[in-house]
């Protein structure tokens, strides 16, 4: 049996990913592919319980490595009893967000060296890294003005503006590096328009599995 | 100002740390020092929520990477938060178990690999290790039947036999590697025997401390 696509969606506050995920979803599906859609920490009962610590806002200020641990710690446990069972059976999996937020955020945002994500990141995954991330990129004054209309405000939008410009800047750098496996979508667009792009994407990575 | 001495304290089931951690630091603060005895979670309330997620015997089969990303979580925050900075106003740090227990429980134990422990060890210590592991060895009949009698029984009492005499070589193996930093503590003996074994290697520990 062929191995599933693994395709994961990236991009800061109110750009977009879950609602589009939907619909990426539902395009696969109409192209004859089975699909699991999923993000962190993937409804699995130990990876929700190391969520709820790491965004708990009643914790004092934890170390930042300690922060990095909990996340690939939640991330190895949706990885082995989700993603890649799925992957295995031959299902394309879409996931909002993966390891390229935590580069973002705790990376270019938080300013954790790179290269020490870069070995978490091999220690958990070895070399299995998504197939495609689609990067909705989107300005953050933009992006924040939908988040807050959301009326959303967990601990890490309670960030600062500058913080969320080194995350955008951390994504496009990563998409840059490898473009034809970083599709970028820009998100400022109306979501007609984002629709548009992203069935653009999905056509490219269907046609791709073809071969 | 010397940065102070860094003692952890390992074994299997019932071989006495515990209680023998309180009296070495009575012994080491009537020779002058300062002492903090501690041990994970150390109190800190990030770390003692990490732990619950550890020890929480309602969750399901916990993956065995997830479970060393979240000691090490842990441990992490434990270091960072409390065991570095006392060490650097030269206060004298017992901790009951340290990252050797790493090795023993999920190494030998549960056989995750060696060097992928080393890796996470070095990543969340960098070249830190304990500056002595005083090792209560004890045969598994006669600890197990003490942690009985104190009516423990958390998810890693409930293993078998077979895996607590993992235990054991794992610590004795990791302690013939380096006899002088890891003293070893015939924890079968009286409660007064192992006080005269203890007492002796605490004398070693301060006039070593003095050169």
């Amino acid at each position: 049996m062929k191995r599933g696509v693994f395709i994961s969606l990236e991009g800061g506050e109110g750009a977009g990913k879950s609602t589009n995920a939907t619909w990426l979803a539902d395009y696969l599906r109409s192209q004859g592919k089975t699909v699991l859609v999923t993000r962190e920490p993937g409804g699995t009962e130990v990876a929700e319980a190391i969520r709820e610590v790491l965004l708990s806002p009643g914790l004092p200020g934890m170390n930042a490595d300690t922060e990095l641990l909990l996340m690939f710690a939640a991330r190895n446990e949706h990885l082995q009893s989700k993603i890649l069972p799925a992957l295995g059976q031959g299902t394309w999996v879409i996931c909002d967000r993966f390891t390229d937020a935590t580069y973002a955020y705790q990376g270019y945002g938080r300013g954790i060296s790179l290269a020490r994500i870069a070995e978490l990141e091999h220690w958990v995954q070895g070399n299995l890294r998504p197939d495609y991330v689609i990067l909705f990129d989107l300005d953050v004054a933009t992006g924040m003005a939908r988040a807050q209309a959301r009326g959303r405000a967990d601990r890490f939008e309670q960030e600062h503006v500058a913080f969320f410009e080194r995350i955008r800047v951390g994504y496009q750098e990563r998409a840059q590096q490898s473009p034809q496996r970083y599709p970028i979508i820009n998100a400022a667009q109306s979501l007609e328009q984002v629709r548009q792009q992203l069935q653009a994407v999905a056509e490219r990575i269907v046609a791709e599995a073809v071969t």
